[in-house]
């Protein structure tokens, strides 16, 4: 991937070799910590609505069923904070927020849905295997 | 089975179509119960190390860095119950009990695997990507 970034070579040169990649099999490895923030309950849902386009706070909770404002809020500053999501603050009355994936993101998410839709897709087969065996 | 567009999961509130598909926006759908298991902080480690081959308890603690036994035994009894995980008891002493994925657990695994090794290999930009930038 190209890298226009002087930033990112400068924040890249101080990770040791090891980080050239991470591993999540490490207990201290920081991908865990990415990892969770991805596949946390409302990570996925908030990712797999993002890719169909930008959103704002109350587009993202009414989509994503369940969830409290707080977890709401609490999840994006994750993705944000991952570079996964970007926050657009319009300077209006009444507020106006946008949310939506930086490239980054994009890719990321599109590896989440190919899981969800996976699930989504097999959720019968899992079921009928969940039925506890007949006596 | 892939979703091309996320808008489709609206349709998905009809009936029959649930009964086809689940649905992990609907807040009361069964998928979500199942996305919780296999991206809970351990079912991503476990699935993607019997991707490597049927493995005992104690290969899997140990492979698992971090995990307590009562957490890897309480992810395996989930990943089992969705008929994603075998478990197969040998009756002998000391007990001897082996893990390895289902078909359908391989499936699965193979996706969570994919999100797995692209947060490893990504983990540089990510990381730069979370650095607080200049002022």
């Amino acid at each position: 991937m190209r890298n226009d970034n002087p930033q990112i070579t400068e924040a890249s040169s101080t990770l040791s070799a090891q980080m050239r990649r991470g591993d999540l099999f490490a207990e201290k490895c920081p991908s865990r910590d990415v990892l969770k923030h991805v596949t946390s309950r409302w990570g996925v849902l908030i990712l797999v609505a993002l890719l169909g386009g930008t959103h704002r706070f109350s587009d993202l909770r009414r989509k994503t069923a369940g969830v409290s404002e707080r977890m709401l809020a609490q999840t994006l500053k994750w993705l944000e904070s991952d570079g996964f999501v970007a926050r657009k603050a319009y300077p209006v009355v009444p507020p106006h927020v946008e949310y939506s994936l930086t490239p980054l993101g994009h890719q990321v998410a599109l590896k989440v849905e190919a899981l969800a839709d996976w699930i989504e897709g097999n959720l019968p087969q899992i079921m009928a295997a969940q039925a506890p065996p007949e006596a």
